[in-house]
Formats: C-alpha cells, structure tokens, sequence
C-alpha cells in the first residue's frame, strides 16, 4: 500500500515523516527548527527539502509515495490552497499558494489543512479518538486551536474554520483576544495566559517557586515554569493551572452542549501538565454540563504527541487523493 | 408516496399534521392547547387522539400513512424512546415510554426526537435553511434551543443531546440558569428573559411604552409586550430587545467558530420580533467572529413557522423508518 508524507509546520518546528495509512505507523520522521525568518518563500522552500528528503529515506524502503499532506498553522483558503494568515510567522502569509509551490517542488499531488485540525484527525484516525464517532479535540499552545470528527468524518465547514475552538466566548464581555474579538478561550488559557498568570503571581510579591524557577525575571516566566513549579508542590503554580483548566472546562462544555461529542482529547505542549490540567477540566464539565450524561464523556490527553499533525495531515492527503 | 404524520408538542399548543415528504406540504393540520395539567398519561393520550384525528381527516384524499414522528420539548432517551427530562411540562416524565404508547395507540410506527431539533430538520429540509450542508439552528421562546445539520444530516451527537445551544455559556461567572449550569445563553434571551428586562426597567422607574402596555402591572410584561413597545417606537424597549440580540449573536459567534454553518436559521416565538433582534445578531457576528468571512454566513427568519416542528418530526420519522 502507497505512503503519504506528512508535514507538521509548527513557528519553532518544522515536522515531516511518510506515514503508512494502515498502522498509521511514522517512518523516516525528521524534526528540524522552522526557518520561520526567511518569510514565506523560504519556509516553503524548506518544507519541499524536507519531503524530498523524507522521499530519498532509506528507512521508506522504497515504498510508493501517494503524496503530500501539509499541515499549517493558521487561516486557509482550501480550495485555492493558498494560506490566509498565519500568526505565528512571521512575513506576509496572505494569498501564498503554499499548496501549489510545494506540489511544484516536490512533484507530489499536495493537500493542505490547518494544523489543530490534522492533529485532531491523526488522534481520530490511530490516537486517543480511536473507535468513536464524535470527537472534539483541542490543540493548547502558544495558541488555542481545535478540530472535530462528527459522524466519523472531519468535520471543516464553512471555509474550513470548523474546531477554531480557541476562539469559543467565554466572557462576553471579557479581555480583548489576538483574533480582535473579546475574551475567547485562547486569551484565558493558552500557553502565553498561563505565563502571565505566573508573573501576575510574582508582581504582586506572592512567594512562589514560579520566581526561583525563572531566576526572579518576570520575563523568564513560562508555562513549562509554572507546570515545573507545580509539580514541586507550589500551590500558587497548582492554582494557576487550576484555573486555566477551568476555563478549558468552561468552553469545553459548550462544545458538549453544541455537538455532543463521546470523547474529547486535549494535545498541545500545555497539556504536558497532565492531569494538573485535565483534573479542573473534567470537574468543570461535571458541574457545567447538565444537559447530557456528562459522566459518559470521556476527556482524555493526546497519545500521538509530536506525530499526531504529521500522521493527520499525511491521512487527509490519502483522504482526498485517494 | 407515503405521508408521514409529524407532532409538535409544545407546553401551550400541541399540532399535528400529515406531511407529504416530497413537498413539505402539511395536510390536516390541527392545532389544540395541550391539556398539560394532565400529566404524562392524559397527554401521551392526547397526543394519539390527535394522530387518529389526522388519520381520518378528509383532507388526507386516502394518502398511505408510514408512520409517526413526535417532536418532544426535552431530553429523550432516543434507544428506549422515553423521555428524561420536560421542563416546560408539569408531571414526572422521567422514563415514560413516550414512543412505545403512541405505536400502540395509534397502531403506527413511531419516532421521538427532541423538539429544537426537529423544527432545525424541518427548516432544513424545506424552510429557511434549504439547500446548505452545514446549517445551525435556534428556536428562541420559554426556553432557547437548537440544533445542527452537519455535512448534510441532522447532527444528534451523544445522547442526542448536539444542538443544545440554548446551553451554551456566554459568561462563565453569570447567573444561574435553569439547568443549574451558570452564565448560559438562556439565561439572558430568552422569553422570560426579556420579560424581566422589561421589568427591570419599570422597577427602576424609567419612562417607557412597556409599562403601559402592561397597565402599570410589572407581572404582566411579556417578550411580546416589549417586543409591541419596541414596535411603537419605545426606546427602552428597542434596547432591551438589542441586548438580547448581542446576547444571541456572542452565542451564535461560538456556533459559528465551532461548526462553520453557511446559514442560521432563527426560529421561536421570540423571534416575532424580526430585524429589531436579527439587526443586532449579525452586527455582533459582525463584531465577535474574526477568523472566518462572517459575511457570507447567512442569518435568517424561519420560513416554515409554527409548520417547522411538525414537518421536521415528520421527516426524521420517515427517515428513520423508511
């Protein structure tokens, strides 16, 4: 049976690897910083090397390649597979036929789709959704993204926005998001949110391991810190994550309450905090959700880790090339 | 071709009628105040008699009858065909064999399905939301649900409960809701909601058209009433009316980044109000939803009216059993 490469394009890494579709096994996986600096062209560039690079492995074993999957972190046009905007990078994103350039570089048939949603259908497809037929899943890093299955298909909707979970109100009347509306999820609970609270904690001359972890530089101050600082104990730290998974909680009930899911998986560098995160998420939804046997759902952390965008995006490719 | 006898029960008016599945067309429609105070027995009854009713009407020219679909205001068990939970219905519906009676009373086939969803199926079908795959839903009145097609079919989701929006939390610190959740949608657009803005502003003394309209008497303002001063011209009733639509557009922003529809569709009493709440919704989509083209996202009026539950129930009911 063909392989498919898939490629997970991150701000900090760029990932790539040949996946095959019936163990959804990774072979010739290759990690490498994004040369995000060189701007649009030159990340392109970069991509294409890597799955030409990906295509010479000898790991593949001479396996039949049946094209590129890419995943992107941000706001695409699908049809014209070109890219919208991309936050995270730098350069002007708006209108690159990214799909088309790599195709042409690399002399594969290309798909693209937005990151979040190809972790959430590698998860689906050989990860923590495996086996059910509604699915949400919720990507937590310096962002907030997310995706859906629903009734054993990814869902993308209009324009492909489908899952931008991040971007679900929890406070209408709340703090001013990157996206330019007003108190969204991602400006409560992604990794930049956790960090402030962690250097809020320290400006106001709480004692907190969070400090001595950062070397008492309010600037230093991370998510990976306040997670470090937790597990040592501090409950400050312990708190703050606390509350961060309340909020996920929050707006994981409406997606509950929207679309009814029998699991929801939780990826993303944050969720590195493990159940510091996951036990406030699910006690949020017990006491939020009233409408559905809440009990019944089950809330649990991505098992594909690093792989899951490169395995999603190279089983969208099969999905749509056949 | 078959007709399929659809129900619509609702806590004031129950409606029954034979649709005719290939052109929506409603026969031997008949609507009745529904004799609640009789519990689940006396309406389970009522709701036979009525189908038997529709059965013998003339105007059905000896149409074949499939079967029956009841839309139900409520949670169901949709395997057992039993209700769990009727708000807006007086009696313990916990566990009754809603389903199973009608079939033997009426001696037909028959479905249950939640009552937001089937008027989201029937607009879907052939109402407002005609002709797109990706469709939302929101019948606004007493209480405020809705529900979902996705990818071309009615999305149930877990426990059939997808769809639920009327649940969905707009301010995760707000006031208790009815659920016993906090800070949903219902709390602050609903009928009774309105109602008790209206109040609100006649308690606090302030000149309006409301008051009068309800004699000086605050227990007499209804949604309708304000909705008849905003009419008139009465600012503070305009406002309140523009408040619950920013209300509805911050929760249909949610919607709209968590399933991409191409169309909502607004349905429900409350919705008599027409573009005095539909003006104030999209400006909100407008205003809330940055990551996807907003504008192309169609906000209407529900064309079928009170015809969308029982045209709805009885479509599912044809679809479910063929």
């Amino acid at each position: 049976m063909r392989q498919f490469i898939g490629v997970d394009l991150g701000g900090t890494n760029l990932r790539a690897g040949a996946v095959d579709p019936e163990t959804g096994r990774v072979n010739a996986f290759i990690t490498t910083p994004t040369r995000a600096a060189e701007g649009p062209e030159g990340v392109i560039a970069q991509i294409s090397d890597l799955v030409l690079q990906v295509l010479s492995d000898g790991r593949l074993g001479g396996a039949q390649v049946g094209g590129v999957g890419v995943g992107v972190p941000g706001v695409l046009d699908l049809e014209r597979g070109t890219t919208l905007l991309l936050p995270n990078l730098p350069g002007n994103w708006k209108g690159v036929p990214l799909r088309d350039t790599v195709a042409r570089l690399t002399g594969l048939p290309t798909k693209i789709i937005n990151d979040a949603r190809s972790i959430t259908y590698g998860e689906w497809r050989f990860g923590a959704g495996c086996g059910v037929e509604d699915m949400a899943c919720l990507a937590i890093g310096t962002g907030i993204g997310g995706g859906l299955v629903i009734g054993g298909r990814l869902h993308l909707g209009f324009g492909g926005i489908a899952g931008e979970l991040g971007h679900q109100i929890i406070d209408h009347d709340g703090p001013i998001c990157g996206c330019g509306g007003r108190g969204c999820l991602e400006v409560f609970a992604s990794g930049p949110a956790i960090a402030v609270m962690g250097q809020e904690a320290l400006k106001e001359g709480i004692g907190t391991r969070i400090g001595q972890l950062a070397g008492n530089d309010v600037s230093r101050i991370t998510a990976a810190i306040v997670h470090r600082a937790a597990l040592e104990g501090d409950s400050v730290a312990k708190g703050i994550l606390s509350r961060a998974g309340y909020y996920i909680g929050v707006a994981l009930a409406n997606v509950c309450v929207s679309i009814g899911p029998k699991r929801i998986v939780l990826a993303g560098g944050v969720m590195q905090a493990g159940n510091l995160l996951l036990d406030p998420i699910r006690r949020t939804l017990i006491k939020r959700v009233r409408v559905m046997p809440i009990n019944e759902v089950s809330v649990v952390a991505s098992t594909l880790g690093e792989y899951a965008g490169v395995i999603g995006s190279a089983m969208w490719a099969m999905d749509c090339l056949g």
